[in-house]
């Protein structure tokens, strides 16, 4: 039974990944990890998981942690991560990532986004991007996996079997994005202040969201032609949960029945992919793996909306999911019953 | 002192009007109806009313309201209104139309968006629409206004500047619109219960709302030349709010600052319209009759953001704003210290 | 493997029910009820199931249910149930019954607290009450368990260990009760819609809650004398959860580690008990099936402080618990990993 | 026209002070102050006040507000209220401090809860408690009042008229608060961020909440004997809003409308408080400067529930009402039209 330490064990894509990890048959926690002093239990910094893990938080050295464990899950902060990923790669631990730091192929546009000088420049070209939906065979048995953003998962999942099939126009497109606070991180901050974000709803980043080069990216490799996104991400008062409205120009002609069926054949097999008639609600997925896809005809504009849980398919979840591609198992072990 | 009837007065709008007119100096409520029986104390419907007035609301035909009252603001469901105004207006009564029965100008449009046979045609196309940001001359002294809609008013605000500026193309706009929860009303029904909305976003009746005809009517009489918008509805957890993102194609080379400008020029003097540099929020307009609009320019796109109280800006502020103009009143008074 | 039938499948109970049971390695579903038509498949009454689960919920009769199941969970109201429950029985069918019907032992009190006469008036008394932490052995194997209710779990893990240890006097307790809107009911009314409940908190059926009468029979039996308790139920603005603050008069000297031991050694070996130290949140336990506990002293008064997912250790998950332990599983059989 | 300063501008109770002056027809906002640097505009700190108020927020010291304006409202922490309230009176500037530092009279009871040595202990004893509905003719003309808390405020008026009027036992009383979050302040932190305490409920400082103390001096003296309260207090997922609900035993034989007529008649004339037959909510109150109060009857047993607008009855309001006493205005003014 493959043994398993998460790094940047007191936020909340952590506290995720530890709750799934309990639930799948197949791995043992073995460290959990921070930069914070003192040792905390970690039922004392998440009560949830009280009585759930007897495990410390501890403030380890990435090659500690690769002493302790096969596989680290890496919930860190960019930039914080390509600074703990060579060690644990040194030290015989797979990797799967859940920061940006290896998402971007290019050095320049991570820096140029990120505002950081890349540490560990070789590895980004060369790191497999980790949406299991496009590339589960390319992700089975590697040593690092870049998993995805949320904005990113869910804007790609929803786009991808559209322009693959060439019906969208690959410029022009605009994903109108809503997510909840948790997206925010743990860190106390103004912005996410209970009385700041409840009843509200605002844009942030409106023109310059760090997720767009990632979805503009993988969204060109997965149909193999550019493609250009304005990407406006909303800040919803609820937990959890991201809806991307998203709106191109159709390229030929087709019914909205010929555009869902695209899309499920695109994803024919695919265990968390749901091709709904219905328009969905973030709440339908939330504490799920599930991706949530429709699509609309208006005139000759396409809508299509997805909707995931942030933590999980956005995050938490999807990690596992390359977690099990990466060591052998089926990759909803742990995700689904 | 104008007396003053509320119809449909156990609604959220109706709760609205009367706080705001127990705060206007100059006006007296004399009535209140609804189409239910048992004539409850105001307090009793809107608890918050209570030992706020002192009346009951009753089940009056419009006849009789009239005879009670010099104004009416009608707060009827569209189909309710259109058969309650011309005996209104018959017995010498002005109104206030916060429904949308009035607002469109061709009965044909009204019959297939909402229906309904219009009844009272002949009114339609002569009715004064209320948006007293663009139109206040042809408010003032008038026996009838049609007010306009939330969704409306706020896409219109954020976007009649820029078109009449000739700084969008005037096809292919997207509004994409978030909404409190109070803008469906006060009948109780599944969508709306507690448990299904909270802590979840979705989108609604995609491409087919209402207010589609209605935003492009009026954005094409302010700028002169047909205007089509392609609008989409959420649904956001939070009691009031619009907001609405609005994606446009630049005409011409044009700055941030220049964009900025054409808006604030437009509405010099207007004491309702707030042109900010950050990016707004819903909350800061709350409980106000205020509209934020930023813009923000993404290589050739604009992106207009323009925010208001559903409730107030959106329905019963404007209507009470539409009823200052018509009664000769300053347009804030009872709405701004 | 046992099969199942739910019986009143478009509640937020049954949902519940339904996702524990698809995740319980040992239990397949064959029927889901419902007395409204049209036989919609499950994953178009409740969206979040689409893809999960493939049934129609049917209008059938109790004893077509018992043709298609070895099992049902009764999630219907109150009075719906008693008039099912004894065709379930008579097709062979057990039944775990998550209404009130059969929890209180007297048919004269359940007239007086439901305004209706028992029908089925001989299984009052002998039908075993399902909470499994006070009384496991009598459940099992049994062909008919009352499911208890929100509040009463609630409100009686937390008091009966200090009440059978003889520390808190067994009148004049207070229980101040607060609870998220999903224990209202899926059935749309004004009290739970979503701009009426939001962003508010208020007391309801203050001291004449119908759960008042089962919280003093079980507590009355846990400690073997009469317990009074006042019952005060609020409404919370969010989707789920319980927390029962109560207020008792502390009968001898006792430190605040002493209680906590009582409470301990009471549960000791129970796998849903979590003993804190910590004030607990409704948010530690929601989606799970714990209850979180635990005491202070101040003065001689206690407050013991305990809080579940009022739809899972308040109703769902106390259900599948109890159907484990009548079909011979372990109790934490698709509850915990 | 009195001209006011407002330290400690950048809290929620300052922004709602400003929003309530700026609708008082006799008063200038003249200084507003920060502890922080760089004199942002108001509108920058609070985008709500954007275009409605055009003040820097300045590192003024008490002496200098004191020159800008004859009235201070002292929004700040405790402890640096204390440090600015001796030189603003010294400048000539009359105060009212909302912080805690002038509301208990014995500094040593103040050392005890709040962990500092009182700087200005003469005061303490000597400082009017501005709770106008009980005192106000002691408010009347005053240089310095304190002005009470929200919890404080709360439970002091639903609880102060049975105390007086007899009908409560004075101790053994038990106030179960609720609070929304905006009470907890403006600086970010852990247990305030959006997803800690979004969608759960739980308490905190159990019996050692630093407004016992305040509310047994109070409610001691406004009945003539010493009382003894259990208080509780609850993080509730909302913006604002505080109900308490309040057990105590009766002393005597009195029916729910004897206790109700009790209420009413002692707070004859006082025109913000409503006591209501129906069970309040939070939200009824919101916004307002009203406190909304019942009563009920179980067995022995009072229940009292009372509630208000943290921010605004419970800070800001009753705060410009004691303004309005000190400065010779009606009580109302600004509050009421």
């Amino acid at each position: 039974m493959p043994t398993v330490a998460i790094l940047g064990a007191t936020g909340y894509t952590a506290v995720e990944v530890i709750k799934l990890l309990l639930g799948h048959p197949d791995v043992k926690i073995t460290a959990l990890t921070t930069r914070q002093e003192g040792s905390p239990r970690i039922g004392a910094v998440h009560p949830s998981l009280y009585g759930r893990l007897d495990l410390p938080v501890e403030n380890l050295t990435p090659a500690q942690a690769a002493e302790r464990a096969e596989f680290a899950f890496c919930a860190l902060p960019h930039g914080a991560s390509m600074a703990a990923v060579p060690d644990l790669l040194a030290g015989g631990c797979k990797v799967v990532d859940l920061s940006a730091d290896y998402r971007l192929s290019d050095p320049a546009v991570y820096e140029e986004w990120y505002g950081l000088v890349h540490t560990d420049p070789t590895r980004l070209g060369t790191t497999v991007y980790g949406l299991p939906e496009l590339w589960a065979e390319r992700i089975a048995g590697k040593e690092l996996v870049a998993s995805p953003g949320c904005y990113t998962s869910t804007s790609i999942l929803g786009l991808a079997p559209l322009l693959a099939g060439g019906f969208i126009e690959p410029t022009g497109i605009i994903i109108d994005a809503k997510s909840g606070v948790s997206g925010a991180g743990r860190t106390p901050k103004l912005t996410t202040l209970y009385p700041e974000c409840n009843e509200s709803i605002s844009a942030y980043n409106v023109g310059r969201h760090r997720h767009t080069p990632e979805i503009e990216q993988v969204l060109s490799e997965a149909c193999g032609h550019k493609v250009e996104v304005l990407f406006t991400p909303h800040l919803v008062p609820m937990d959890r949960g991201i809806l991307c409205t998203m709106y191109g120009t159709l390229t030929r002609e087709a019914s909205e029945d010929d555009l869902l069926a695209a899309i499920r054949e695109y994803y024919r097999g695919k265990p968390f992919i749901r091709v709904v008639e219905h328009l969905p609600a973030t709440k339908d997925v939330a504490h799920t793996n599930f991706c949530d896809i429709t699509v609309r005809k208006v005139r000759d504009r396409l809508i299509v909306l997805a909707c995931t849980d942030n933590l999980i398919k956005g995050a938490a979840g999807v990690a596992v999911q390359n977690f099990n591609l990466m060591a052998g198992f089926p990759e909803t072990r742990g995700l689904l019953p």
